[in-house]
């Protein structure tokens, strides 16, 4: 089988490997994502040069935060906490060139899911998403097999559906009151500071005592929970709550073989309680929920896989 | 082009007709859904025969209530209002044994769907949804020209997202605050009447004078909207606060080029408002919302249309 260069493009790093099926043959290499789009440009090629010298890789399979086009040839928008100027970037275009080999850039949650989907724990299931729960909220969705990529590959934006009518709490892309806004690591910490803003403060115990509020963080609550603080359990079982909305709604809607969770916060998930949850809100038959095998490395190995698909 | 007969099989009634490419070419014979499922069994047989006879049909498509397996060959369940027993007909397998023709069998949302995408108002869109707002709310999702069914054919169920944290209403499926519970008609009348309360007996102007709150309608509402009627007026723009939460949530995960919608409810929308309400919550580029072409034919010329596809 090819071995095809894999790299993965975010706010803070870019990782490239050499990937052959779905296993990381090489060293993962990791760098700071360069301040300007043309330096980020420059790592790549550098980063790409020195891995198809070394293992005689057959393509280049690019992973990215923000919007691909249907081509997958290069970003088109929403690409957060990158560099002005990325999104005008023609990297397909300038890889093909400059390395005469076959590139494909997809978007990275819908990498990962295609890599979960393809080699992973949700392997053979032909309708399944991928849910990465971090500081905000992402999603792949693979329906018969294929990404679901929308009209323009702006599609699976899971992270943005409204959870309440009243509009109380600002998500970051700019909406009210989205899933990503209190099911993500940064809304689990808003919600624990507004439980523990309704307690008064005579009456605050265990991770609380003379805890200053607004200092509150995720951190300090899922400590809280290995001792069975009473808040932290409250602030747990809301979140949980809150999670169980939006998989609801996507499980009403794909009638997926499995979700899978993905990210940092999916490590403080109790799939039991959370799974038994989501039972009262579906009307279809139970999803199961399924940790990520490949993490990390999910979207390096997806486009990797994405492009070995196409070769 | 080849005749087909399309058969629409509802709670309340069924619906026959010959449909040649999209459009109907017999008056449509309606009949009263029979109480048994032996009993419709017996009135499908006649209805096609007939037109068998009559139009000399190459092939027989139908369109049912509840869900309907991958392989289009018979009801699995969720069949609501229909009778008992309905769920065990082997429908392709008797009319394929008593006819000798073509048969196929899907859900009635899913068929609406597919004739608005193969020869209604969201012809050519790829990716496009159609909602049916009535008593509850329904709807088909075709995902790159192919309809979504999900891994039992389960799937499109968008009526039950759910719209709150708190468990406040109840919604017909069994579970909380679905879309369906708020948006449909019947949500119509209830928020009409939780608004209504809210307001003393004194203070009810306009359509609540001397009204007994719990007998207010959803077409008293309605009515209202003519004359200005100020509670009217803030009913109305409650339900579309509402309609654009489900809708934004379906085009955030989507990115579809259009969304049709249908049903009764769908007439009393006001495209401008709900649209611009829309607008605010997602977070990728608009999305159309227009009207269906077909509605109470849909799923007769959708079935039609589904089964020429594959003849």
């Amino acid at each position: 089988m090819e071995k095809i260069i894999g790299i993965d493009i975010g706010g803070t790093k870019i990782n490239f490997a050499c990937v052959q099926r779905e296993n990381i043959i090489s060293e993962v290499i990791s760098c700071k994502t360069p301040d300007t789009a043309e330096e980020i440009l420059n790592s790549l090629c550098r980063g790409i040069f020195d891995l198809i010298e070394k293992y005689d890789a057959k393509g280049i399979g690019i992973a990215t935060a923000g919007t691909v086009d249907l081509e997958n040839s290069k970003v088109t928008g929403s690409t957060g906490n990158l560099p002005k100027g990325y999104e005008k970037l023609e990297l397909k275009k300038v890889f093909t060139e400059n390395f005469k080999l076959p590139v494909l850039i997809e978007n990275d949650a819908n990498a990962a899911a295609f890599a979960e989907f393809k080699a992973g724990n949700a392997k053979g299931h032909l309708n399944t998403l991928t849910v990465t729960l971090g500081t905000g909220i992402g999603g792949g969705i693979i329906v018969d097999g294929k990404l679901l990529k929308g009209k323009t590959g702006a599609a699976a934006e899971v992270g943005h559906i409204p959870m309440t009518y009243e509009k109380l709490r600002k998500c970051s892309c700019g909406s009210w009151d989205c899933w990503e806004a209190y099911a993500s690591g940064t809304g689990y910490a808003i919600n624990a500071k507004e439980i523990a803003q309704k307690i008064p403060p005579e009456k605050r115990q265990g991770i609380l005592k003379n805890k200053v509020i607004s200092e509150l963080t995720t951190y300090d609550v899922i400590e809280g929970l290995k001792n069975n603080d009473f808040f932290s359990i409250k602030v747990h079982d809301v979140w949980e709550e809150y999670l169980s909305m939006g998989f609801a709604s996507l499980i009403n809607i794909f009638e997926p073989e499995s979700i899978v969770l993905s990210g940092g916060m999916a490590k403080a998930v109790n799939y039991e309680a959370l799974n038994s949850k989501i039972k009262e809100r579906i009307v279809i038959a139970e999803t199961k929920l399924i940790p990520a095998q490949f993490e990390n490395n999910a979207g390096i190995i997806g486009a990797a896989l994405l492009l070995l698909e196409k070769l």
